[in-house]
Formats: C-alpha cells, sequence, structure tokens
C-alpha cells in the first residue's frame, strides 16, 4: 500500500461532516481502545452498568487507570455512582457478551439497572462495595481517587487504584505479563466496532544497538 | 470458563511484586491499547520517533486526542519537542514495522533520530511541521493544545486537536467509520505485546427496547 494511496481530510472537512458523521470518523482516528463494563451501584443499592471504550492505564506503581466521561454520551448516573460511593469496577468485554455490553448504551432511566435489562449477572464477591461482572474473566476492583476537569471540552477524566484482579489462571505469565487473549478479552474501534485478536508476538526489551527479539 | 474459574491478586500482592513485574502486570489491566508513532522534530530539525500506547479519544468536535507521557518510561525527548513547537504526529502502527516501532522505545541520546535507526521514514507533507512515519497507513497531523499535570503519580496528559488525517480511501463508510483494520492498523496489551484484529461485528447505535442489529 504506496503513500501515495492515502487520502486526506482536513480539520476544516471533518468540522464540515454531519454530527454522526464527524463521531464515526472521530472515534476512529486513535486506534483500537480498551472497552470494559463499568459496574457500580448507588447507596440505595440501585446497580448500574455502562460500556466504556476510554479505559487508560496512568501508573504502575501504586496502579492507576482513567477512564473519560463525556457530556450527553456516557450515562452519568455511572460517574455519580462513583463520586457518591468511591467504588467501581472495570470488566472486560468477551466474544460471548459484547452485545449485551453494546446494549448498556443505550439511555435507559435511573431506577433501570442495565443489568437487569441485558441479564448480564451483578457479582459481588470478598466484601467489595460494587458490583462486578460475573460473566467477564478479567474483573478489577477500582478505588476511586481524582476527577479532573478537562475544561477544554467540559470531559471529566476519572482516575482509579486497582485494589483487586480477578483474572483466569492460564493469562499469567512468570515476567508479570497477562495473556489477556486467554481471557478472551476483545476490543473495539469508533463507536460500535468489535473486534478479537490475534498475537502477532511479543517482544524483548528494547536497548540501543541491541536486537530485539520474540518473547514467544 | 466459570467464575470459579478465576484467580485473585490483590493490590498488596500486586505491590510485593518485583518491579519489572508489577510493570507489565499493571499495563496488561487495562485491555487492548490505542498505540502509535509519534512523530516530532526540534527547531532545530531533529527528528524524533517514539512509540505511545495511550492514545485516549477525548472529544470529536473538535477532535482530540489525549496521551500520556510517563517520567522515565517514554523518551521525554518527543514531549519536550511538542511542548517547544507545538506540533506533532500520530502514526497507527501496521504489522510490516512493529519490530521498527518496538525499536523506538530504547533509550536514545537526543542526538539520535529513531527515524535513521529504525530505518522509519520521515514524512513531510502539506506544510505541516512534524514529520509522519512514511510506512504507516494511518496518519493524524496533531496540533498542542493543553498539558495537564497529574500530580497523583507525576504523569503528564498532552491533549492535541486534529489538524489533517491521512488514510486509504477504501477505509472510509458512507456514515463516517475508519475502518482501520483496511489500514492494517494493530494493537498492544501490556508492554511489548503486538496483536493483529479481526472484526467480529458492528452494531447499530442502542436504544432502550430495541434489539441492536448488525450493521455488517
Amino acid at each position: 500500500m504506496g503513500e501515495n494511496r492515502l487520502i486526506k481530510i482536513s480539520l476544516a472537512e471533518i468540522n464540515e461532516m454531519e454530527k454522526q458523521q464527524r463521531v464515526h470518523f472521530a472515534n476512529s482516528l486513535g486506534g483500537f481502545k480498551s472497552v470494559g463494563l463499568i459496574g457500580t451501584q448507588n447507596k440505595s443499592a440501585q446497580t448500574n452498568l455502562a460500556i466504556i471504550d476510554s479505559i487508560l492505564h496512568i501508573g504502575s506503581n501504586p496502579p492507576l487507570f482513567g477512564i473519560i466521561f463525556r457530556p450527553g454520551v456516557v450515562p452519568r448516573h455511572t460517574l455519580e455512582n462513583i463520586l457518591e460511593t468511591g467504588f467501581y469496577t472495570i470488566n472486560h468485554i468477551n466474544e460471548n457478551i459484547y452485545k449485551q455490553a453494546h446494549q448498556t448504551s443505550a439511555r435507559y432511566d435511573r431506577e433501570i439497572s442495565e443489568f437487569e435489562v441485558t441479564q448480564l449477572t451483578p457479582n459481588f464477591k470478598n466484601n467489595f462495595f460494587a458490583p462486578f461482572v460475573g460473566e467477564s474473566h478479567l474483573q478489577l476492583a477500582m478505588e476511586f481517587k481524582e476527577k479532573i476537569e478537562l475544561t477544554i471540552n467540559n470531559t471529566v477524566l476519572v482516575i482509579g487504584e486497582v485494589k483487586e484482579v480477578y483474572f483466569p489462571e492460564a493469562c499469567l505469565q512468570n515476567d508479570g505479563f497477562l495473556d489477556i487473549e486467554k481471557a478472551a478479552s476483545i476490543t473495539c474501534s469508533g463507536l460500535d466496532s468489535y473486534h478479537k485478536t490475534t498475537r502477532i508476538d511479543r517482544l524483548s526489551y528494547a536497548k540501543p544497538n541491541k536486537t530485539i527479539t520474540s518473547l514467544l
């Protein structure tokens, strides 16, 4: 595929797109995304489940992840529950539940639990306050740490710390790497496209003047 | 794979891991990541190229993306060039260049260009200041907008606006969605694992009490 085969779209052309077209286009540009289901409940035990495609690794010591809440796009009940209770779960999506996961993006009223609607199983364990998704094979218990307003477009970055991780034992490699393909985790692109993966390679730590090698 | 097949690792156990093991583990938890090559040059025309696996979609109107710079992990020359010049490129990685992309994570001295070391092609076009990666099939021209210090762990979130997008025409669907598999874009997990993808489905916009359908 030669360089001459690429076409150009400018910011002016993006701005001229019809709104939904622009949303589809912009959401496609960053590549495949980290997608998961965020499980919460409020203090009255009303559960909530929302698909989020903006899971961001922020640090390893302590293990921190961010998620972005966009006004009007993501159900804000999830954000409210996180701020009210301080706890949430992040659950990887697999090929068996991607349709149910996608359905959680519908705008349900507050008194409706997406767990009930989608028949995904709220799983409470180890006295953690927020519900896990029973059908997910990689589950994180998260404690809220910080909320950062991104004033540039009124989005909110929520940062949390990993308290517990649940996964199939076969995923864990000696060097600490988790083979998330063994948890059947999938990825997404754009607003609505779901993809499974096939490992190409794992590569050795890169150093100047040293040839990288396959770790497989 | 039943729920009883999951094992638990707690934060205390994560904190007890050997440092590199913890980094591998924590980097694996968020799922498949948006990975790309960030192309920059400084005011003396010294080019720089760095792999980044934290590309975050922040908004569509205007189209905004964030990237995270972790102290000591990512070469800071890239961050310095972005702040000095205001411009950078984000280039998707494909199966032909993932080894070269990975090699850019080695800690080269400032006067060494990762373009030269890896023999990836710095591509200047349309008077944009920063170099694109000629071998990439999806390229974004970015203008720096804002730097946000995440004091919780001394990382920096850099937010930029998309000025131009280059891609194979066949990627673009009528509704604005870009089929990035047609640009051969790949994803990564953990620190060093690269994956190609296979589309499972595209799903219709979710609404309450409406069955979602395949868009394919």
